[in-house]
């Protein structure tokens, strides 16, 4: 069994905030990040997948196929996009980092596993101080 | 002479665009950065001051006093904000990088000075592959 | 399940060598590292609890109250310490990477739980090219 | 139970292709990684063991000794060398980053047991893009 | 005047030598790096380019166009090749960091030129160890 | 004239005071800084150097040459020692970083020289957040 990872990023807005919450419900919950006027971030997303290696080709996936999998499914929905407006998978969640992981796992899952590849995991960093993993459930 | 640069970050959403272009020609220009629902960046931004040392202390400036004047004067009043809605010092500019660091040159000019040291140069950076350096008029 | 992670930085001089041992033979067990006069790191810790998504947060837990506990179960203990003679929790303990990245989790398991988080791993690293990580007993 | 990870680097040449395969096959398989006048990378291979702490050092290995057996048995072999033609442990074998992180596994569990440490991991990035991981069979 | 950097990067194999002096002679000037089956690197490339801001659109230059013009005079003849059998501009040239930065700069100054800016500074990391700048003459 | 840089580090403790001034002044005027037990960093070091590539070989000088300088000189007199206590050049003199900084340019100056280079400026980290940088008088 060997593991592959793949980087790739995103700069996208996003708010944190909850519609049936007042402003101020939300600025005391969410704080800085509640902001109505949005803020944003470089996301850093690390794929990995796992699985046995082709004896042919020494690898476990093609690379460029993992790649183009994550930017047609991920990175194209969130690139210069607002994570809670404009991301069709995003609609009526809330946009934390925890959140935005379980739900790119989501999207990963199915055509990876077409690909003959196991996801195992989904990392998303939102600075360099902070970031969410997620293995499934 | 003697230099030393501080590093801080903000966490902004911004768009590019000119509210008297059409949006088709807001899009041709600026391509995904004009997206209407905005989108950000993890900005890191290097402060780099010059002088002569202070043979009591060693330092060029106390960096808690230098961090102090970047919090007051720029940090405070872009991190977790809208840089084209929310800065005062932003509006009616392109949120450009390029236009941010000059801008952010001229909020920290004077109160460096004040503090005994020239402003050499603004580091801006929007990603990890790009970033402006201004070094004043 | 999720996992979010968390990092923190402190400046330390440390010291490895046992008391009960000679100059010569500390010189030989732990080499440069045992200089009398100390010498020191930039540590790096990274932080990571798990557990369930707060539904109406979308957090795990809120990052400013999992920075708030890392500082004062640790940072504020550590951060421009000598970490032989300074640190409570390193009383009569060898201050190698290892030992220190224990005593760390120790520190922070009980607080975290009281939090309703999971501590799943404390990763220290001395240098950009040495790190540990404890996962508990 | 301890884990300690050690970085090291080595610059290498290599290419993927199958000499029984066409070049056009090669090609179309491989793409640009089958230039047949080699391309290269500056690999980063992190190596992580585990075990108990020795109460008498605080050490669950000297880092002198794990850095001393990583360069004999795989750094200087691969440093500033060619994968396919120059090491005698990827012979005959597909230089793809999957391969070669199993293959620097098996170099190095057998002298990591000598020393009375267990090897858990190989971590091998290519580029700051991607990386293979192997924990053995 | 503002100064704009774009990050690009490229992994090739390379080889220091003269083909006018013997093995001996190579391996004594050029050590390791003379290997004859050649070695390689991930190298980054940083490009510099100077001017005025554009009062239009707040650029100095469209950063799609700047690493259009990079990837078709340098990335796409570096990226994967070898530096001394496969790219035009090094023929008969030293493969070092040195001699590549200029040559790079070479082919980037009047292609730059010709979209309205100066190029300032071409600085290449062979490793994140070493890394060579270029100002032109 | 090409510039070429080469990156060292060393790990160090120190302490910000003055012999002369009282606990309480010291601690009013450094901080924690000043802490009697010391304190510690992973110092990151830039040697650039300056002059003409040597036809012959590509380089303007041997990197071995620049890095066993930069050894003797100064990594080894600082690694793993205290700045304040241990190193001949910082005797009687503040251990802040542009003093440390100025006082490694001195130290290098004339061996760099006398390899036929110009030492060009020092850049010095003493944490990822705060550099120095000293071009000479």
């Amino acid at each position: 069994m060997i593991y592959i990872t793949r980087r790739e990023q995103f700069n996208a807005a996003h708010r944190l905030f909850r519609e049936e919450w007042s402003d101020d419900k939300n600025r005391e919950v969410f704080g800085k990040c509640s902001n109505p006027n949005w803020h944003g971030h470089n996301y850093e997303l690390f794929v990995t997948v796992n699985g046995d290696i082709n004896p042919d080709t020494g690898y476990l996936i093609d690379l460029k196929h993992l790649k183009e999998i994550i930017r047609v499914y991920v990175i194209n929905k969130l690139d210069h996009k607002n994570v809670n407006l404009d991301v069709d998978f995003m609609q009526g969640k809330m946009a934390s980092t925890e959140v935005l992981a379980t739900e790119i796992y989501r999207q990963l899952e199915v055509p990876l596993r077409e690909q003959g590849v196991n996801l195992h995991k989904i990392q998303l960093f939102e600075t360099e101080n902070n970031y969410a993993e997620y293995y499934g459930d």
